[in-house]
């Protein structure tokens, strides 16, 4: 028996042109699988799960059509997860990213990657094709001062770094400060259900809460009904790309390799000569219980990208009000050291990336063995290569292409300096240690390191 | 050393007059006064002390002063409790609610009780005083459907009855439902928080957080900033008239004698002949380790007000989805019902309260000790008279006048029929094993049962 | 046949209580008399009559009805004028004044007239009066900069001189400042259909046109419905007060007896010495066709209040952008003074009135007679009672009492001082001749002057 | 000397990226000249000059430049024409209608024309173009009913004609309709200032003055400053489409041969069979000293595309309100007819329109000595041509290219049947007469007819 659910858009629905609607329904074309995919996750936002191949299987049912109406589109789910409803009706949050996850798809299908106006083998012009996909979704805002605090951290997390994560959220809400995330449960649901709490003491009725992702990540990382700005960058570059020319301060919360993947891309980048004057605060932060291991990567840090890179953030333990406070002075200066230099609040075009961190690193067994692991290559380069690193762990714990590479070729191989290799194969063991790989059930890696 | 801070109001002031500006200043008037306590309760939200004598001890030190600018009113706070304010900024929920106490102690002063507009001895005049003080707050509003559940329940609760509370709020907000509640802390906060999320997801930035209070109980029953409207009535019995003329449905969590107070009164009005017809769905709910307290309250019930009262409501026990779920098909009951009587959605003019009800009652010792209390009398009245025993109670323990009452003349003496000492005694036990008379330290009961 | 038509508010309704809906249905009641004049008047609006006593007659066949529903009041109309209806539906314009009557009425009569809150025979207390009138019908705004222009002007004014008063509305609204006027037709509804124009084309969206009127003539200059505020005074006197403590900067158009009453008022108070340092731009201004007339109404001021009374007011012909400047001008001064004193923006508590200008006056054919019309007595009091005069012949024009009164007992008797008296004969002249006296016909003066 | 102005953006500013201040900096690029264009006009509203050489020579001395600030673009504007402003600010209307010009120029240059997105060659492809197009600024609203009145007609007329468009405008504001024209002068400008008038009435304060224009057109038809949603499409064809897209009722007011055109290029789309059963109001009317000329435009769409294309609009001569009713009653068929099938109420995607009104006709000496103008032929294929002819006719009265063509190879021969071309040169002639070809001074025809 097929169960069907007919959703009108409520507001901001883009109408849509025949053009488009045509894309979206031409099955054989790409955009209507990825369509269908990212839905399917933003639907499951309620549901634990982060095995890929479970998910996989109730994928295999569902379906989505469309449907032009004379108020605009309609969307007809087939097999949608009962989560998405209440009493029945599906939940706001969820109704609107669905036409978040249309609207960016199809952009980003038609004008961004088919049309060729952007040279994406070029530095900037990834840059302002990151720009175009942001402010398509409308995300960039002449109108708001500097406000936005990015949360990093784990999806999979035990309770008390949870309460953690809310309690942090909620002293930044009080702060009239917004929420941006990663979008999937965990360290990057808390800090908006605290922020909630605090934005309605504050009767503050427009916070912000938003959620940037990407189409390998979404389905195990679904977002939170409560953001109410969603976007979905192209690639995991882009989208870290977008975290950070939209924050105005970034706090890290104890994760595994996906954090690990983050802090060593925010890091390569600050230390970078160029970014030297640029403010941009950054607080590592957890409950007390994680404090030896925020230690072990803030030492692995200073082993590996030096002091420089150590001294752009602050570590911060059991402590949610002093990171709040932390986070609001250091956008002031953002905000101060933005109008000295007529930069745009809204975008940080001053942010110099390498193009290292820009192009694509599709993680096979290949690119993963010849990854360039030796402490002796410039700082920038190293983080960026760690980077790749930790991102092809993600891939092979949780993503659909990594997972079959894994399942069919066996775990990546990882070679470099035994110095480096030393390090990093005690972080991971930490991480395994501390249960930062899986949400569920025993892990088996999916790396080996070879020293 | 004198600590000021200079409050602005940000929104929804209304400017006052030279006249009223007058009478707030004038210290010898009891406006001034009243004022300040009840400034007081509401810039004390965050501290979680009962004790009317500590609380009294820091209020000494406190004064507010009030003066003229362009654009209106400005608030001088001296030596204001430190939990109000953010990195020396006041909460705006704070701010609001200060010149929400303004607005009602002025107009309850100037337009209810000293211009005799209305008759406060008749039943009709009290309905339209009541009327008149919530319109003047701006809590009636032609354009909104009937969407509001008032939560009662006690304010000193244990930390799973308060996740509970939460519980059950989330679920409401999930289903579009605002919140009203007396506004302090424990069942009244719960519900608010737990809403703010559930509206959050449901993307409703203009969620209703309504505290209903009075001068007498706000001191200990501070509201909480999240409340985004406040009222405050000039008594007790006015509170409960707003109470249950303006909610849609009421959701009662346990409680101590406050909240069988408010159960008393509620199923008293409910019982009578002339409501027997009106929809109003009522659900007394708790998570599962407060079964056995809830059943002792519905069996006090039925062998009390008898099984016609019982009918009334439904007993819930830990499930709060179902709660949510009988909230909403009871107010879709009350909306049909309201537009086939051309009755208004805002006010429950059809409520048929009989004056016992409505008349304030003074719990002096001689008042307490001369309440009928016997089964032998119509069900609504024995309703009326068990309710003042309460409320006397609660004077008795929380507020102002009956604290020091009965430091000074002992308990309060409650006498009647050997059958009803008999389980009130019982009931009120129960509430003293539960802890549900004091937030902190030993109980010392403020009454004693002759039987 | 009688003709009904039923109103649900829109928007704004203030909901009403039971204590209310009866003072309006009650027919023995004056209020509800007071209501259905008013109304009538409000839905006459589009035509051009001012003979009262025709428009006594079509009077006779319309009523009003109250009934409340779920969400709030509605009117019943039984024969309203046709002009009041597009395509059968009511303008929008004219449904909101409506209620805008309703609630003034009420107010005035339930909290204001008879409470006696105020003393209304002390000026403070009937400024504080006024400042509650205002503040119910929500026209005092804390949150709006000074910018509101106040056009007098005469409702029986020629073609060109429509159109000058037009243009200068256009230049006013096209500098962003907001219109008040007595809201008939003429010099009351040329300026605020020109702002409309001229706030389009600075897009703003949110541009006010307030009406400010009293019973006694809202029949005969009924309110344009452009007016987006309405409020209605109990008498001449009290609309004369929140003309003057609401503007921040008045326009005065060619116009008759009332326009006289107005300018006599305005400089009666403006010359008072405790007023002579307050910012208030005045400008006289009309088409260069109304030269002569004003030079004689200019010339009038100069030979009975003094030089001091006319360096109050800058005369200005056949120029609107240079009014607009003047105003914009002269309004950027009364906002650096109110914020250096400060002043409230919405309420010029700072001007002095004289109770000799707040206590209602009676044209009684007596107390017309026995006025003190002599140049021999303070210049404001000369003011005051020259006013007067002036008062008396309008009502002795258009007004109901007025009329009847002058039909019974034949024109009113005006002695005095014979300088005085020339001067005010010549003036009055004028006005007949340039047929400032009436809308149609001919006219037959109301008045005598004694020499 | 030159004079300086610098203009933020206040509302609905687009942020730029740097790729497209690039595009707008360089002015080797054609966008940068066709944006200074387009902004100039876009300044000289308030002129009314139509001598395409005049405007020529005041150009040449005005710049724009573009600089990125914190809140976004910032524009520089050198020698801007002195009417843009009041009191030294620019008009808030013309504020945002340049950055209109920019957002209309750079996506229709970078999205449309260069990306190949769309084939422009092929019907769809130009639909979906124009659809993109006015998504893109922000024209399809979801959100709202049928209520778009296009109104086309003469630029250059007189007094009492410009009286009755404004009257027309008046009456179908006060029914609630928006309104949308070419956006210049004349019977452009009218309709938008009576709306405006009848909206106050209405106290809508959303109402919608939608211009559409091209850059051919912009200079001699500049956007009047109450326009608040303005569109730029890159050609005529694409206007044309536009308005018939978006319009659910068209009111055509006297004109000369732009209002043929357009007329034509109506009626050649509405007798096309596809389209017989579609609702699409059109009226066509003016004042009674307009009979005449109206009659013989009604001759001569009778004798050359028949009865059928006669039967697609009221002729209402001199009656404003019926007009207003018309379109009233018409757009209400309209939204019952898309509701019915599902169409969109923001674009008329069933409208069938033959490519050979969609392909640009580019005015040369050759193309309009080749145009096929003769009985002889399908209808629509007669109204195409016909439509070309009088688009050349405009072209070389008014446009850039035009005039310098004309100026250059004389005027352009037109040749056909001798039955045809009579008719024509009989229209030419009657619009020569009625003045309709020019604003001022005397007219030197811009072609020949050859029978």
């Amino acid at each position: 028996m097929r169960h069907y659910e007919v959703i009108h858009p409520k507001t901001n629905l883009r109408v849509l042109s025949h053009y488009e609607i045509q894309q979206l329904r031409n099955a054989s074309h790409g955009t209507h699988d990825l369509v269908r995919r990212c839905c399917y996750a933003v639907l499951s936002a309620g549901s634990l799960n982060d095995s890929y191949v479970e998910i996989e299987r109730e994928y295999q049912d569902f379906n989505i059509e469309f449907q032009q109406e004379n108020r605009g589109l309609v969307l007809r789910l087939i097999n949608a997860p009962e989560c998405a409803f209440v009493d029945g009706e599906i939940i706001r949050g969820i109704r609107e990213q669905l036409f978040s996850v249309l609207r960016d798809v199809l952009y980003a299908q038609d004008s961004i990657l088919r049309t060729h106006r952007f040279d994406l083998n070029d530095s900037d012009g990834i840059t302002n094709a990151v720009f175009h996909m942001l402010r398509n979704a409308d995300l960039l805002r002449g109108d708001r001062l500097p406000n936005l605090v990015v949360c990093w951290g784990g999806h999979s997390i035990p309770r008390h770094e949870y309460e953690y994560c809310k309690e942090v959220g909620y002293h930044i809400g009080l702060r009239g400060l917004d929420i941006g995330t990663g979008c999937g449960p965990g360290a990057m649901k808390g800090p908006m259900k605290g922020a909630t709490i605090g934005h309605a003491k504050q009767h503050l009725r427009n916070g912000r809460y938003i959620g940037i992702t990407e189409p390998g990540i979404i389905a195990t990382e679904a977002p939170n009904p409560i953001v109410n700005e969603l976007v979905i960058l192209p690639d995991i570059e882009k989208r870290l790309e977008a975290f950070v020319r939209m924050a105005h301060g970034i706090v890290i919360f104890p994760g595994g390799p996906g954090t690990a993947e983050e802090l060593l891309y925010l890091l390569g980048i600050l230390s970078h000569p160029k970014n030297r004057d640029l403010p941009f605060p950054v607080v590592i932060t957890g409950p007390k219980e994680t404090e030896d291991y925020l230690r072990s990567i803030d030492s692995f840090i200073a082993e590996t990208l030096g002091e420089e890179a150590r001294s752009r953030y602050h570590l911060v333990i059991q402590d949610p009000e002093k990171v709040a406070s932390l986070m609001k002075k250091g956008i002031q200066q953002v905000r101060d050291h933005r109008r000295k230099q007529n930069d745009a609040y809204y975008f940080n075009w001053s942010l110099h990336i390498e193009p290292v961190f820009q192009m694509p690193f599709d993680p096979t067994h290949d690119a993963m063995a010849n990854l360039e692991l030796s402490l002796d290559q410039p700082r920038h380069e190293l983080a960026a290569n760690l980077r790749r690193a930790f991102s092809g762990i993600v891939a092979g714990n949780v993503k659909a292409e990594g997972v079959k590479r894994v399942q069919e070729h066996g775990p990546y191989q990882l070679t470099g300096d035994a110095a480096l290799m030393e390090r990093m194969d005690a972080l991971l063991e930490t991480m395994v240690a501390h249960k930062r790989m899986k949400l569920n059930g025993e892990y088996t890696p999916c790396y080996r390191i070879k020293r």
